[in-house]
């Protein structure tokens, strides 16, 4: 791979990533290749589908609606992140955009909205929010997309809960534990984190998560915090305390040292 | 106060706030209160100005464009968030407004932008950072405003760093530590993160600040964040192993416990 030039762009496809393979090109990825790029034959594409790795190609052709590219080899394995979830009350639409591209960014496997008692949106628009999670895996060097959960109350949730999946409440009260006490010693456990509306809990939702015993309440400092940055800096905690960032970057690595 | 309503809105000003005081509200604030907020006389307005605490204050006269509030009572005293500032190199306008808005709630006590070899970003509009940076301190339940230093280029700050204070790099490339292993055990002391643009430090950068040895190389795991991502999540772990969040929140607590 050493003669083969570093990829103009990283995509996510459906396709099967196979030796020898080609892969067809089309609609909005087309146009951001030929529009935005402006790729020619012979720059380097890199291509995930969520199972088979990375994969390097090589523009084999362009035109003017679909760009064929040629599989060259597989760069990286299959990985998935650690198994994290993120369960969120739906917030306006530019903040759970931001919260659906930091999550991705911050290594969740899967993701979806809540409703709870305070939860004043009523519509979750998910293939938006599937959108965003692709493009932020092709930006984070994922080589998959986090799963979206449909959107569900939370009743529906508990009701059905996986009990040795530990579900991380952010307590905005104040009751719960810090992060360094709440989260360890679970290293690679299966884990949820679960962030309430704006408006916050209802007192009958919190007394029934309390009351469960795989709900874990955690406190996030002194300060108040949106319920967008709640998220973000939660599962900054699960990553630190259960996560893989103790890995070095896989992606990038060589590009300013 | 156990007769005060909660307050409707919590405001920066810069008067002096005594018993017995009484504050105007004009500008924009007054907009706020009158036609956003609609508040008449008796309604609870918090006020902190950055010295004297927070103050629970009753509006005593509405007029067209001006809000008279009535000082009642301190109700939390002066703090200020550990010392931690945040260095970054200045983004896009929208990402940037995050990245202040999030370093508020997530508690620096001082902020600003560096001119890096790689910032394409020629101009920072400091009054636009400094009234995101007020709003998010009325909302994160602050009562002081993070200090916003001047941009300067990167060998400015570095000309005259103080030494005492730990320069947390946030490196991109792999070869810092993890957070775990990068910031304890200095829980309190002071210290700054710097965050290069979207093209990473350049090579000349990154071997000066490698070789100052109050600079400490942090790495955040194996996906490539953005560098707001990237701001907020180093935040979030300088608050945990340096910082207050084992403090209870002190605002807000009572809301729905």
């Amino acid at each position: 791979m050493d003669s083969t030039p570093p990829p103009r762009a990283r995509l996510f496809v459906e396709t099967p990533l196979i030796v020898g393979g080609v892969v067809t090109i089309e609609d909005k990825q087309a146009h951001y290749l030929t529009g935005v790029l402006r790729v020619s034959e012979g720059d380097t594409v890199a291509l995930f589908n969520g199972h088979d790795g990375e994969w390097y190609t090589r523009v084999q052709a362009v035109a003017k609606r679909s760009v064929t590219l040629q599989l060259l080899a597989c760069t990286r394995p299959h990985r998935l992140p650690p198994d994290h979830w993120l369960l969120f009350a739906p917030i306006k639409s530019g903040r759970i955009d931001l919260v659906v591209e930091k999550a991705t960014e911050l290594g969740v496997r899967g993701f979806g909205a809540v409703k709870t008692a305070r939860t004043v949106v009523s519509r979750v628009n998910e293939d938006r929010l599937r959108a965003h999670a692709i493009e932020a895996a092709e930006q984070t060097g994922r080589v998959e997309v986090p799963e979206l959960f449909p959107y569900r109350p939370l009743e529906a949730w508990l009701d059905r809960w996986p009990t040795e999946r530990r579900l991380i409440l952010c307590d905005e009260t104040g009751q719960g534990a810090p992060p360094n006490v709440a989260l360890p010693p679970h290293q690679g456990a299966p884990a949820a984190l679960l962030i309430g509306p704006e408006g916050g809990f209802a007192p009958a939702e919190l007394e029934r998560l309390r009351a469960l015993p795989y709900v874990v309440p955690m406190t996030l400092g002194p300060r108040v915090l949106r319920a967008d940055t709640a998220a973000m800096a939660a599962l900054t905690c699960l990553q630190l305390y259960l996560g893989d960032w103790e890995d070095k970057p896989a992606f990038r690595g060589s590009t300013s040292a």
